[in-house]
This record gives structure tokens, sequence and C-alpha cells, in this order.
């Protein structure tokens, strides 16, 4: 909580509403300290400590939070993640139900016949969990245990090895429990080490921000989120969300669900661990013990913190932003390339042939929905469709393959699908469902590439084979008188550029234009690293550049590069600034035309402009 | 699903996995059709319909999904929706308990000592919940559940009266369950009338289409996406679906969680209706029961669904975009109104001192908290913070209010908070907690108060007094040889313009660049409706305007309105080309200094791309 703003005296509306949530029960004179081992009747009734932790990291505390206690049942919840990774969900539930029992937690609840545990909350469940956890590796159980809620917390836990001891002394029924799955073979070795290990792991000692960021880690689909750590496999945090939701509270679940609408555990020790999914953890502690086992001041403030920032799972939480942020087409916005005039006119009529959508969020189903449904939408519009993933977190494996359906529809009725930005689809694991030729590094580079395919079929298979010009075919000096033309073919100096060449550098004082009069070149930004710039022009022979140092003298903006061997002319600003003397009419034309190419720049980037803030 | 592409034969991938999903349960022979009375035996065992509804409204059907049949029980969620908003929630929780029974649907399940039923799910929770529903406006329990659930499903339903008589007239189980609620005065009244309601309530006569829409209505917090009607009041959805998450699928409820994770309710009609709340409603039918009373194919084709496109609740559908869509500073962007150059120059200097975040999505909780830690972080960098709001669907209760704490926080530290864009934010209801000089109708409106109060610190009280100027003061002309002014003093025609009047209007012909001497004007965007046009401009004594027109003679593209009596003087076409005969030195000065002009406006207008791209 100590961002700039706060250490100059400012503090955040979220860290004075949680002083006055601790405030309003920090004198609640309700429940006893669990005394059921003489450790935990140490605990000072007073404690009280509230954490919030976002999917971002950021994290709000108050009071006892940094007060160390053992996190007994709430471990039971993330026990269970690691027994899954281990052993898979259908063994697992082979051996462990899903169901609430509607007793309490110690009751030994065992199913009729199987002898199945009804869920992992129960005591017997959570027994029956730590014997699904192997010991590998050279680590115990515990030692795996300790590593995995470790690294849910984000900092290494260790174990209060008196209240272990206290346990593990007094821990008659628990071993009862432990002897009837071993009788039931849900537990296929003599229970001793299976039971010392669930006695350690409750004795596992945390603090109330620790569990605020167990709990933000299930809710950042098992990545700690300040460590950006996996801590927990992504594809079973929703079971573990599932058993937190309908048995978490024990029989008081069904309306805790309804009422405060967060998968949450609490312990004996005073903690309670509160999810909102996709959104944010919640840790609480304070040891006084309602009469369900529940920290009494815990549940009273996990209630009011639902209610006051209306937290609850089926609130309004979940209506996030269209998938599809911007939707413009090749006409509004065109690629970097500057083209040949009569290129640009062809590409003016049928620039619109192009559809691109700037995407948003996580795609999975209901993201990737309603992109499909614009998609065809669009379709009978266009003949290019290109996705822009900039703005895209991940990719889900359904959205992945509903997208490799959506391009080969497309393909069907003959529009390409192209898509660009991909690092962090392709990141997530996974190839893309689409060839190597409709995947662009940047939409620049997708834009040029459907313009080219469609100036190809608009101007034919040669429309890219630009000849060499002369002086005079050159677009800025096309139709000029020819005694200003003799002029200038006699005054500027021709110059040829070999592949690799650079034309000007960015940085450096513009004082020429340049006219080509063939090959390419290419405009680069500069790359700080030293690497090959970004790419944001292209010119070829007839067309000019560098016009605005001659008209305003600032330094070149950017690299040009000769991509090919290229032939060029030159008027520099001492050429130019003679114009005036010795041919004024001349001077007169060219900056005409000069203020007129700019123009045209500044409308298109008008347009450009325009399209994204439609 | 008959959008364009469609009609052209391109089939969504979506309705080509709901067609391969049913076909592999077409055929399954597994179940028997409910034959407690007679109607519903009729049923043909092979009807299987699968239909999905989207948030946006978008339906993609498969099989028999026109097909009608009698709701049952999946009323039983909706008229609990019902009971809650003529009860409210604490007098509705007074008799109908929330925590899942354990036992079959039909069992009478009261609690010990209060007698009241476990959950409105079961026969005896749904019986108490008509006892709940008012008879109010002339109109009839069965009227108001019948309303209710039609504006769920988005048209008029129907009551199977043959139904109904069976049901009422076998329902003696159900007559036994209402007696016992009269005897607990969980029921005030003979039970007659109110099972009479529930006999027809489970009779309504549906289709799979329409139980995917109502779960699309819950999903979308209770307004149907289609006709966008608030069919259920959004305070009590989160009761709904808890109640559905818990306890809708009788015993099977805890694994149903696990392992589809989607809050669900069937009927013995066949029918099912499941929710993954904020996204999208499915509707499943298909007669034959499984021994739990649910259909047999629609269980499995729902746990399908689930897995293949990982709709589990707490899978990975949470995490919503960044809710600040961009960031960037009053030195990248500047207002439309364009200042005079001194003024221009003092901006340049301090624009990064006006912060502006783009924001997205819906505000609560989890989404203003970002922007609140963003703006404490950027809070001693800047002394003005915009939110633009123009992405922004709704804002909550929650959001509002610490958007107002923010407000404060913020001040104290002497920085202001902006808004602009706020029209949905205030149609959501209730004012926003900001003072109206802080409420702007767009971003460049909100950014030009920034500007003008940063202006007005930096330059004093009278920076914004502009005084008449003569030609020679202008920008365009200032520093040119005497003689060419005095030439132009004697050329060009001078005018007065009295507020209100146009200078010059949207489309016509271009032939003419204006200096300001004395007042303002203001550019405005051409409104279609005849309004008061978008403000894109205004300029002031010393600025020039029109210039793009004289260069490359295209038609105006805004309106210019005098906002004061305004004096200036045009250079028109005429004029322009006399230059070039008469004094070319005079044009060459011009055409330099307009093309600088245009070259400043490109220039800036990069800026403004790049931070968009940013």
């Amino acid at each position: 909580m100590l961002d700039t703003a706060e250490s100059q005296g400012a503090r955040s509306p979220i860290a004075c509403y949680l002083q006055s949530l601790h405030r309003r029960y920090a004198g609640l004179n309700e429940g006893a300290v669990a005394d059921y081992i003489p450790e935990l009747a140490k605990a000072d009734p007073n404690w009280f400590g509230i954490c919030i932790a976002t999917r971002d990291g950021h994290v709000y505390e108050i009071g006892d939070t940094r007060q160390a206690f053992t996190i007994q049942s709430v471990s039971k919840a993330l026990a269970y993640g690691l027994a899954l990774e281990d052993r898979g969900e259908s063994h697992v539930l082979s051996r462990i139900g899903v169901e609430p029992s509607g007793d309490a937690f110690n009751a030994i609840s065992l199913k009729a016949g199987s002898g199945a545990p009804f869920n992992p909350m129960i005591n017997a469940g959570a027994i029956a969990t730590c014997g699904q956890v192997f010991a590998k590796d050279g680590r115990s159980r515990i030692d795996r245990i300790l590593a995995y809620l470790s690294a849910c917390a984000g900092r290494t836990l260790h174990i209060d090895q008196a209240v272990y001891r206290s346990e593990s002394d007094t821990g008659h029924r628990n071993r009862a429990i432990g002897w009837m799955l071993r009788n039931f073979d849900i537990i296929g070795e003599e229970p001793t080490d299976i039971l010392e290990t669930y006695f350690q792991q409750c004795a596992i000692s945390v603090t109330c921000r620790d569990l605020a960021l167990m709990a933000a880690t299930l809710a950042n689909q098992g990545r700690n989120p300040q460590t950006l750590e996996q801590a927990i496999a992504p594809e079973y945090v929703d079971n573990i969300l599932s058993v937190m939701a309908t048995c978490g509270m024990y029989d008081f679940s069904g309306e805790w669900i309804y009422r405060v609408g967060l998968p949450a555990k609490s312990g004996v020790g005073g903690g309670i661990m509160a999810v909102l999914p996709g959104q944010l953890g919640i840790g609480i502690f304070s040891p006084p013990l309602d009469s369900q086992g529940n920290s009494a001041r815990g549940i009273r403030a996990c209630a009011d913190l639902s209610r006051d920032l209306s937290l609850h799972l089926f609130g309004n939480q979940g209506t996030p932003p269209s998938p599809i942020r911007l939707s413009y087409d090749g006409g509004q916005v065109s690629s970097r390339r500057r083209r040949p005039v009569h290129v640009q006119a062809a590409l003016r009529g049928s620039g619109h042939r192009i559809r691109l959508f700037e995407l948003q969020g996580e795609l999975h189903f209901s993201n990737i929905e309603p992109v499909m449904h614009e998609a065809l939408k669009q379709a009978p519009y266009c003949q290019y469709l290109i996705l822009n993933c900039r703005n895209v977190g991940a990719i889900d494996a359904v959205a992945r393959r509903l997208l490799g359906e959506l391009n080969e529809t497309l393909s069907g009725i003959g529009v390409q699908l192209h898509l660009c930005h991909v690092d962090r689809l392709v990141h997530a694991g996974g190839k893309l469902p689409l060839d190597a030729r409709q995947i662009h590094h940047d939409d620049d580079a997708a834009l040029e590439h459907c313009e080219n395919d469609l100036l190809a079929r608009q101007l034919g298979p040669t429309w890219n084979e630009v000849p060499a010009v002369s002086l005079a075919e050159t677009h800025l000096l096309n139709g000029l008188e020819t005694d200003d033309l003799a002029w200038l073919e006699r005054e500027m100096p021709k110059r040829v550029a070999q592949a690799g060449d650079y034309l000007m550098r960015a940085g450096e004082a513009g004082n020429c234009l340049y006219l080509m009069l063939s090959g390419t070149v290419e405009v680069r930004l500069p790359d700080p690293e030293g690497d090959v710039g970004k790419r944001i022009g292209v010119f070829v022979a007839s067309m000019s550049f560098g016009e605005m140092a001659l008209i305003d003298g600032s330094p070149r903006s950017a690299d040009v590069v000769a991509l090919t061997e290229a032939g060029y002319a030159e008027i520099d600003r001492n050429l130019f600034t003679r114009l005036d003397s010795e041919r004024p009419q001349l001077k007169i034309r060219l900056l005409e035309r000069l203020a007129r190419q700019i123009s045209e720049n500044l409308r298109r980037t008008n347009s450009e402009v325009a399209a994204y803030k439609a």
C-alpha cells in the first residue's frame, strides 16, 4: 500500500474503507479461542487482521495481518490441489467425494458402501487427501505440501513445531478416522505417516496476508499475482474452488454462498481464505470462533466486505467489455507502405474489402463467440479479415480450436483470415491453427500483406514491378514545364545506394528531399537496442520523401535504408533556396506540390485517428 | 443463426459443434419419460434440442428447440425471484431456507422446529415460494408468475391446460405438503389457491429456446438479451443463481458444480436450464429422465458442453482486460482548441501535467481498484486526471462511492479529477459524486478545460484575453517584408462576422483562407440531425484557418461559426494566384509558412496516433 502518492499522505479510499471495517468489529466480543490444544489457546482474542490481494498483486491490509498463526483447515483446500496434480481427477474422485455432508468438520462421515469421505473439506476427506499426495524425488509428503503452500503464498512457510506436537499428541479421533479409511482401502498403507503429515500440514504457520495471497493465487488461475509463479496447475483451480463453494464452510455452506457468495475455507486457528474468482483474494484472521468453528469476526467482516464492495460471485461482476475493441476497414486506415499514385488510387476504391478487428481480453468461448459472429456478419462485404491480438492476454484451447474452424469457414467463402501481434497467444502454449502466411508481426505488416494481395488481384501479377523512372516521371515533378525540368535535371545530383546503405539516420539535421528513381528503400524507427527497427514505410521509384525537413528544418525522425540498389536524386536546402531567385515560379510549383503531399498525409492520419476514436 | 454469411452457406463453427454434440447423444437409449401423469407420458422419447443464447442475444440451436413442453421444476428458480421481489430477501429467508437437503425433490423435508422447507428447489420450498407471490393490481398469482416468466423468455407464454388438469388431479402428495406448510404457518392461508398456482406454474408451456433465453436473462443480470427488458430485478439475480448452484440438481448438486460448474435447474418435462453468469445461457430438452429425475441426454450434453467449451464457472472465464485501456498525457494529445503560438509553447512545456485514462468495461470494485491504484501512482506527477468513460458500460454503487472518495483524496493533494463521456454512467442511476465542473461532454472538452486551467496558472489570469491584432501581427504574416504587408493590407478584404454567423459550411468548395483579427470562431462537424455539431476546434485573433482548401482545393470538411463578433481578412484563390506573377517572393514565403503549419498539424496528429497505439 505504499505507493508514491500514499507516501505523501494520500490514502487509498480502499485503505480507508478497510480501516472502518476493522473498527466496526475490533470490539466484537463473540466466540471463543480454540482450546482443544494448549498452543491454540495462547492466541490473543483481540488479534484481528483483514487483507485483500488483487489479481494485479495489489495488497490492502489493516490490523494484525503480519501475525503468525497456524493454517489448520484452510490447508485442506490447497492440499486437495496437490493431490489432484499427483493422481489426476478421476483417481481422487474415486476415493473422496465432493458432496456437502451436512455434518460437522470432525464427523467421520464416510459414504455407506465405499467408505469414501463425503468431501475433502471434512477431516476424513482431508486425511484421505494427504494419502493421495506422493512422497517423491527424495521429498516427503509434508515437504511437498509445504513447498506447494509456500508457492501459493509467495514466500517460504514453516511448520509451527509446538502446535504440530500438540496436534499429534491429542489427535486420537483423527487416528480413528485414519484407520477407518485404511479399513475401506481409501488409504492403501498404514495411516501413521499420512496422519503425521496431516498434523504437520495443519500446523503450517501463516499470516493473514499469506491467506489473501493464496486466495488471490486461486483467483488468478493458480498463478501467484506477485511472484507470477504458477503455484497451482490451472486445470485444477476449478476443482478446488468448487469444493470450497459447496463444502468450504461446513453445514453453513449453502447460506454462505447465498449471502456472501465467495468460495471460502476457514480454520480453527482463526483464519478465513475467500476467493472472488478472476478478481481477488481475501484473508481474515481473528482467533475467537463461533459455534460452527468459524472465526466470529471473520464471518462478519467477510459478509460485510462482500456486501459493502458488491463482491458476490453471482453479483454483477461478470460482464466484460466486448472482445472487439475496434472495427475498421482498410479504407479508413492503410498500411505505412507508401504507394505510387496509381496504386494509391486503386487501393482507395478497394481498401474497404479489408476488415480489421482489434481484440481485447482473454479469448475463451464466450469471447471468441462474438468475434466469430461478427466475422460471419462482415464476411460478405470483405475479402480479408485481420484480427489484431495486441490486447489479447491469452487464448484457451477452445478458442484456439474455434479460431481454426473459423479460418476454414471463412476460407470456404473466399475470405482470408489473418492474425497479428500473437506473441502472448503463442506463449500461452500450442500452435495457432493457421498457416504461417496468415500470421504477421504487427497490424501494419498484416495490412500491407492484405493490401498487396488485393492489389495483385486488381492490377495483375506485375502490379508491384516498379520500373526505373526519369526525374520527369516522378510524382513530385511530373507535368512541370520542360525548361524547369531541364534545369532540375542539370542541378539535382543523382546517386545510387547499395542494399543496406543508409540514406538518412534519425536525429540528423535534415537538409534534403529525395526523389526515388529506381529500387526500394525502407523507413525504420531507430531501435534503442541496436536491432533492426520497426518498419514504418517503404518508398519505391517515382516517390519522394524527406520533405518535412526542407519545410521546417526539423531533424530526421527515422532511418531510411536501401533494400535494393536504389537510384535517387536530391534537392538540398541550398538548391531549394537558390530557386527563390533563379526560378521563383518553379519554387512556387514545388512548394504547392509538397504542401499537397503533406496535406494528404494529414488527411490520412486524421482518418486513422477517427477510426481509433470511433 | 441466419446471419448474412450463413445464408451464403457458411456455417458458424459453433453451429457445427452443436450439431456434432447433438449427434453424439441423439441415439442414447437411457432413462424413461415421466409417466406419473398421462399427459407427460405422451412425450416422444426421441425429442432432443440444445440451445445456447449469449449475453449479446445471439442464439445457436440444434434439434427440437421449438418443440413445446411443460417447464415443471425449472419454474421454481424463476418464481423464487418473483417472491423475493414481492417480499424482500429477509422475509423470504425466514420462511424458506437455502441449504441443500440431500433429499429427493418431492420429499417433505421441513426443518425441525420452524417447519421451513430446506430450499426453494424442492417441492415444499417451491409451494412455499408460490405462497410468497402476491396477487395484486387485479392480477392473480399465476398471471403474475406467467408474465414474469414470459418477460424472462422474451415472448408470451401460456399454460398447457391438459397438463395442468392432470397435475391437479393427481397432486395429492403436494397437497399434503401444502397443508404441512399451513400447519407450520409457512403459508398464512388455506393452501388451495397456492397449490393450484403451483400446478399451473409447472404446466407453463415452453421450448428449449425459451429455457436458453431465460438462462441468458439470468446470465445478463436479469435483462433479457434480445428484448432488453429488465425481466428480473438485478439485486435478486445472485439469490436465484445461488440456490440453483447449491440446490438446483437435488442431491447431485455438489458433483454438478464440481464437474459441470454451471448453476442449473432441471424439470421432469425433460428441460434443463443452465447459466454461465455474465456470459451465456443454455437450454436443453429431452424427455427421458434418469433415476434422479434429470433429463438423461440433458445431463450428458450439458456436461459435454461445459467440458468441450470450457464453461466451468470457476474455470478460466473471469480475467477481464485491464480497466485502463490507454493512459497518455496532455503532451501527447492536446485538445482541438488551436492556440496562439505563445500559448502553444507554454502548453508544450506543461501538457504532461494532465493525465488521461481511457477506461473500459463495467466499473465495480475489482475494476475501480486498479484505476484508483494507478491514479494514486500518477498523482505526484500530474495536476489533472481525466477519466474518459466512453467505453464504460455501467458503474455500480460501490465504484460510484469509491470514485467520490478518490476525488476527495486527489483533491487533498492538489490533483483535479475530471470525467467525460458519462452518459451511460448517469443513466445507470444515481448522481456522480463529483462537481458539475468536473464532468465534461467528451475528452476534448475535458482536455481543453484542464489546459485552460493549467494556462491560467502558468500565464496568469489574463492569459485568455486575446486582443485584436493587425494583419502584420497574425501568425501567418508576422515578420514579412514591409512592402509585402502593405500590399496585402491593400488587397485582402476585411470582414466582420456577428456571433452566430457561418464563415464556412462543410461541403462547400473551399476557395479562401481566413486570418483572424479579433474575436473567436468555432469549428464544428456538421450534425446530420441539424443539431449543434461536435466542436473540433476554436480559433482566436492572430490565427488562420482554411489553408487546406487553398492548397488542394478540397471541399470544406467542417462548419466555422463566429462565437463573438469576429474580424477577419481573407486570401482567396484569385488573390493567391495573382501572387504568382505580381509578388512571387511573397507567394513563396506564404507557401512555406502554410506548409509549415500543415506539417505541425501532421506531427501533432502523428503523436496522437502513437498515443492511441501505445
